[in-house]
C-alpha cells in the first residue's frame, strides 16, 4: 500500500496552517492564469560541490524550476535567484554559477528579474519562476479519469543511476566514455517544456500532468490522490535508456528501481482521454508527439489502507499480472529522494 | 567619501552575469506592472533562535518581504515560503512559523500561495512576494531630483538597540519594562504599506522611495546613486524614540550610529518634490501624512571619490555645518547589517 513519506505528510499540515488553497500543484495558479513555484536546493542534501562544477549547478538551479512550469504545460518567463554562500565562495565561483543558469534561462525564454545574496554556512540556492498558462490550457494533478492513458516523456532512472556512478568515487575512463549520459541527466537536466506544449495543444487542459522530479511513482501516487484514481503501470513500458539498463546490470540492481524511486529525472507524466492519445499518434505518425504509453487510469478501488485511510493504489503489472517484484504497488517510502 | 561594503560591490556584478535589466530596486518591476522581490534569512546571519521564537520569526519573515513591496509604494498579493529546517525541527515550531507569518500577511492583505520544505543543517527562510503596482503609480530609487525633500516614516535605530539589547544576555525585568519597544522593533517589524500608498497618492509617482533594511545611511545611498544626486541630511532632524535614546544613553553609544548604519527599522526612506510636501503637511494639518522631514536633495558635485569614481555623497550636517562625527559623509563600512 503506498504510503506517504514524513515530508508529504508535513506538506499537507503547512498546507492548512497556511490557510492557503493554491499549494498542491507544481505550480500556484495565481489571477489571471500566472503561474509561480518556489524551490530550494540545499548543499549537503541536494548536491555535492565534489560532484558538480558551478555552472551545471547553475544550469539545474534553473532546470528543475523551469520543468515545475512545463508540469503545468505553462510559458515560463521570470526567475527570481535567491543564493546563501559561505563568505569565502570565489567569485569565479558565482561568475560560472551564473553563466549556467542564464544558459538555461534563455534557452527557453526565461529572464532573471532580481535575488538575494546573503551568507550562510552552506551553499542553498533558492530560486522563484513565474510563468503563464498555455493559451489552449492548463494541466493540473486533479485532472485524471478513469479511462484515460498514462503518458510519460523521455526515460527514466538515468538521474539516479548517475548519481549512483558519482557515489562509487573516481570515475574509470570506461565510466565517463560509456555513462556520460546518465551524469548528463544528473547533472544537467532538460525541462519539457515544448513536450508540455505539445500535450497541452492536444488536449486543451483535459488529462493531468505533473513532473517526475521525486520519482515516477512518486507521480505517479501525486495524479491519482488528487484525481481521486487509481492507476495501472505495464513496468515493461517503463523507458529505460540502454545507459541506464547497462549499468544496473554492471551493479546487479534493478533499473526499475531507479525509475520509480530514484528521481530528478524531470520527465513529464500525463494522463490524457484514450482517443486523444490515438490522435496525438496520428498526427505525424506520431514523430511530433513525445509521449509513451505506460498505463491506465482506473476507477479508485473501495480499499482503504491499514491506516484506514481512502488511499490510491499504484499497480505494478508484470504480463498483466501484479508483479511479483517491487511487493506489486509502489510504497513511496523505498523513495531515495537525492543522495541523503 | 561613501564606500561599497562587498556584497554591494559583488551585486554589482551579479546583476552584470546575469544580464538581468530589473534588478537595482526593492522589487522587479513586471510588465503590467506586477512587482516581485526575492529574501531569505539565514540563521546566525540573520536571526538566533535564542533571541526569536518561531512565532515572531514567521512574523519577521514575512513583514521584511511585504516590507519590499512598500518600498515600491504596491501592494502585495502572494506569497511563497521557501523553508530550509534541520531534520530534527520539532512540527510546533514550523505550526508557530506559520501561524506569525500568516498573521502578518493576512494584515496586510496578502497570502501564501506555494511553498517548498526541505532539509539542511541550519534554518533558512526565503520568501518571494508578488505584488501589483499602486493605481496612482509607482516609486522607484531613481527618481530623486534636485531641490527634493528628504522624507521619512517613523523612527529609526530602535532595532539595532533591540539587538544590542538581546546581545547583552539575560534581560532584567527593567528592561524588559522599559525597552521592550526596542524588542518589538527588532524582532517583530511593521511594514509600511499604509504610508507609502498616501505618499503615492500625493506624488502620482515623482519622486524616489525605498525601505531602510539595511539602515539610513544605505537607502540614502543608494537612492542619491541612482538618482545621480547628493543628498544633505540635518542629522537633529533623525527621528529617534525616546527608549532608543535611553538606551544608547545608558550604554554611552550614539544613537544616530544605530539610526544610521544600524538597519533593519524598515521604515521608509523617500524623497519628493518640495511643493508636494508643503500639500502633504497642509492636507489636515499633517495629521494624515505619516513623514517627516530629514534633509534635502542637492544637484551631483563634480567630485570623485579617491578611486577615481562619481560617487554620491551623503553629507550629515549639524547646525548647517558638516558633522564633526561619523566623518561628515555616510561611510557603508560602518553598517553593522544584522548581527554578524
Amino acid at each position: 500500500m503506498a504510503m506517504l513519506t514524513r515530508e508529504q505528510a508535513l506538506v499537507k499540515k503547512i498546507k492548512e496552517w497556511s490557510g492557503s488553497t493554491y499549494i498542491g500543484d507544481d505550480c500556484a495558479v495565481l489571477s489571471g492564469g500566472l503561474l509561480v513555484s518556489t524551490d530550494t536546493l540545499v548543499e549537503g542534501t541536494h548536491f555535492r560541490l565534489d560532484f558538480t562544477d558551478w555552472r551545471r549547478l547553475g544550469w539545474k538551479s534553473c532546470a528543475v524550476n523551469l520543468s515545475d512550469i512545463a508540469a503545468m504545460a505553462g510559458r515560463p518567463r521570470y526567475l527570481t535567484v535567491a543564493l546563501t554562500l559561505p563568505a569565502d565562495t570565489g567569485e569565479e565561483n558565482i561568475r560560472q554559477f551564473y553563466s549556467g543558469f542564464v544558459a538555461c534561462a534563455k534557452m527557453f525564454n526565461a529572464e532573471i528579474v532580481g535575488g538575494d545574496l546573503t551568507v550562510g554556512r552552506e551553499v542553498a540556492i533558492n530560486v522563484t519562476v513565474i510563468g503563464d498558462s498555455h493559451e489552449a490550457g492548463l494541466m493540473l494533478r486533479s485532472g485524471a479519469k478513469p479511462g484515460d492513458v498514462v503518458l510519460v516523456t523521455g526515460h527514466f532512472g538515468a538521474s539516479a543511476a548517475g548519481l549512483q556512478l558519482l557515489l562509487s568515487g573516481t570515475l574509470s575512463n570506461y565510466a565517463i566514455n560509456n555513462y556520460s549520459q546518465l551524469l548528463a541527466a544528473h547533472l544537467e537536466p532538460q525541462p519539457r517544456l515544448s513536450q508540455s506544449w505539445a500535450l497541452v495543444r492536444l488536449t486543451a487542459g483535459a488529462g493531468a500532468l505533473m513532473d517526475a522530479s521525486d520519482g515516477l511513482a512518486d507521480a505517479l501516487y501525486q495524479i491519482a490522490e488528487q484525481s481521486h484514481v487509481d492507476i495501472d503501470v505495464d513496468m515493461a513500458a517503463i523507458p529505460l535508456s540502454s545507459a541506464t539498463s547497462a549499468y544496473a546490470s554492471e551493479l546487479k540492481k534493478d533499473p526499475l528501481a531507479w525509475a520509480l524511486y530514484g528521481g530528478e529525472d524531470y520527465e513529464l507524466v500525463a494522463t490524457i482521454p484514450a482517443h486523444l492519445w490515438l490522435e496525438g499518434q496520428s498526427a505525424a505518425d506520431g514523430l511530433q508527439f513525445p509521449f509513451k504509453k505506460i498505463g491506465d487510469v482506473i476507477a479508485r478501488s473501495a480499499k482503504v489502507n491499514a491506516q484506514g485511510e481512502d488511499a490510491p493504489q499504484i499497480r505494478l503489472l508484470e504480463n498483466g499480472a501484479v508483479s511479483e517484484r517491487s511487493s506489486g504497488v509502489v510504497d513511496l517510502n523505498n523513495c531515495f529522494k537525492h543522495f541523503c
